[in-house]
């Protein structure tokens, strides 16, 4: 670990005979200087191995390049899914992510929030649902989230409507005599409360027999195993030689349901079509491959850093204009058959 | 958005009556003032409704308390295991990380890890398998690997050896005929080698049947699995009627494998038996609960950040004592016993 002494302003000025204040000139708006000027500076940096410190130009530009991410958990594989996208915009936009896991300690994730602006981080990509979106907006940056409450923050969400919509009519095509809908407690003004709401609306506007089923089913798969393993037990006793249509609220569930088919009988027996939502890892890793409303977590993650980076540079402008109110984008769903739905 | 000025050291020095210097030493070492002056100086702060900037105390300091991280890739589930595990270290040690996913992509890497020292982190902790650690342990910063060529940097493994010496041990109790190691190509120096390495010693030792299929499984679900539906057949065919005990060196793939099995029979024949590595998540997710031979991923994610820290205090002093050699810390494997090996 060899210490060298870094090479300063100073040194660059001595070296090329400019001004302190010409060197400062060449890092934050290099246009101001000639093309000859610009390449005297740049051979020289080469010359005196200069290494930027960028804590210094923070200071200058009020640019970190630094952006927060708080996920609410790694549990359920849609969000280990997105991070990875979120992390791979780095080529791109170039912004480097601070990454926090929440697990619902909302004072925790206030902490981590208030110690990442003292380091004048840009911005924040918020998927935990604990901070209203109220209490967000008020955070001195620019703030987009995904997949929560958003009344008050820009946010790029999935069509959750269209996507529950679409799960419910899929299962009525397959002619399924019972739609079942499984799901967490879900708050009405939480983006995810589409899937269910959209579920009901079709069975009720298409007159179908349907019930849904709402669970606290916790975050982990050995909570939410003994609470699936009961549904299983009333559904086969409730509807039987029925066939049963069931929409759950993630693939991580479905994961949970399907697995508890294929132990009891062996295989998924026909009268059982599943279908899960995100297209996560886990709905291509199962026993069979699960049919899923898939969320394009790829361009969730692109457009919520690309509309993050958008408000980031209007707040390094001399005078930025505040959005009249926030933007909402919407990425449509899309719907993978795969094997549980192929009766 | 509101932008107010920032409270600065000058208005604390106003409003106090003390010098700045005195102010500074409140920040950078508050017990050189007496109990009565920090609490006029921290009076001061709440009626000034002071806000810390951090990155002019990083310019004081040197101290940044982030950390960077570089993870392979997040198809494994052990790597978001051991990643929630590490950012979880935050309430412990308050470091922030600052998280970067590889993708076997060298050159991206490098600019990263040349971007993070630009902004002054004080540590990384390296689980990607690119760079050298000979390249690593000259960069300026302290450095600790997890389960990676560690030769010239600090590192935090698991026991390979012990884990692949036990799980062939647990496989001959259980009196298989045929003892399988299935792994991916490994180079010698990287810690996990040694799951193949006590796998063939014990087979050898104790004169016990046994092969070791390598094959190239990739990084998705959907590579890995034709390959090892090709091993399931050459196993049903070569081993026909011996009782068969198959060493994984992942959980993933080991749970590709159980799932191949129950499509094809419907359940767990009697003649296989099951042992992954890992304990991750897709362990205790897959149809039936996977017998592995776990990673302590939480005290491997602690010990990591704990000699991390212990390093960059020792930068921080004004006579850094360099170590004589790289710290290599050993963490013992967990054998949890499930239903792939109960027979």
């Amino acid at each position: 670990m060899a210490k060298k002494k870094n090479v300063t302003f100073d040194d660059i000025a001595k070296y090329t005979n400019f001004s302190k204040t010409t060197i400062s000139r060449y890092f934050n708006n290099p246009d101001s200087l000639t093309l000859e000027n610009q390449q005297i500076i740049s051979d020289a940096l080469v010359k005196l191995n200069y290494k930027e410190n960028k804590v210094a130009r923070i200071l200058a530009s009020g640019k970190t390049e630094f952006v927060g991410i708080i996920i609410p958990d790694l549990y359920h594989h849609f969000y280990s899914e997105i991070l990875d996208q979120i992390l791979s915009t780095y080529e791109t936009f170039g912004y480097k992510f601070l990454v926090f896991i929440g697990n619902e300690n909302e004072e925790t994730e206030r902490r981590y929030i208030r110690e990442l602006l003292a380091y004048k981080i840009e911005g924040m990509i918020i998927l935990s649902h604990t901070i209203p979106s109220e209490e967000l907006s008020k955070l001195p940056i620019p703030i987009v989230t995904i997949e929560r409450e958003d009344e008050y923050v820009c946010s790029v969400n999935t069509d959750n409507y269209m996507g529950g919509y679409q799960a419910a009519s899929l299962l009525s095509r397959h002619r399924c005599d019972i739609l079942i809908h499984i799901n967490t407690p879900t708050l009405e003004k939480v983006p995810a409360y589409g899937r269910l709401q959209a579920f009901r609306d079709f069975c009720t506007e298409h007159d179908l027999k349907h019930e849904v089923l709402i669970r606290e089913l916790g975050h982990t798969y050995e909570t939410a195993q003994p609470l699936l393993s009961d549904i299983l037990e009333y559904l086969d006793a409730s509807y039987r030689n029925l066939k049963k249509g069931i929409f759950l609220s993630s693939d991580t569930h479905a994961n949970v349901l399907l697995n508890l088919l294929m132990r009891k009988y062996g295989r998924l027996p026909e009268d059982y079509l599943i279908i899960g939502f995100d297209n996560s890892p886990i709905s291509r890793e199962a026993v069979l491959p699960i049919s899923t409303m898939g969320q394009q977590t790829d361009r969730l993650a692109f457009e919520a850093v690309s509309l993050l980076v958008d408000r980031m540079n209007e707040q390094k402008k001399r005078q930025p204009v505040p959005l009249d109110k926030p933007i909402h984008k919407v990425i449509p769903p899309v719907f993978f058959r795969r094997e549980t739905t192929e009766k």
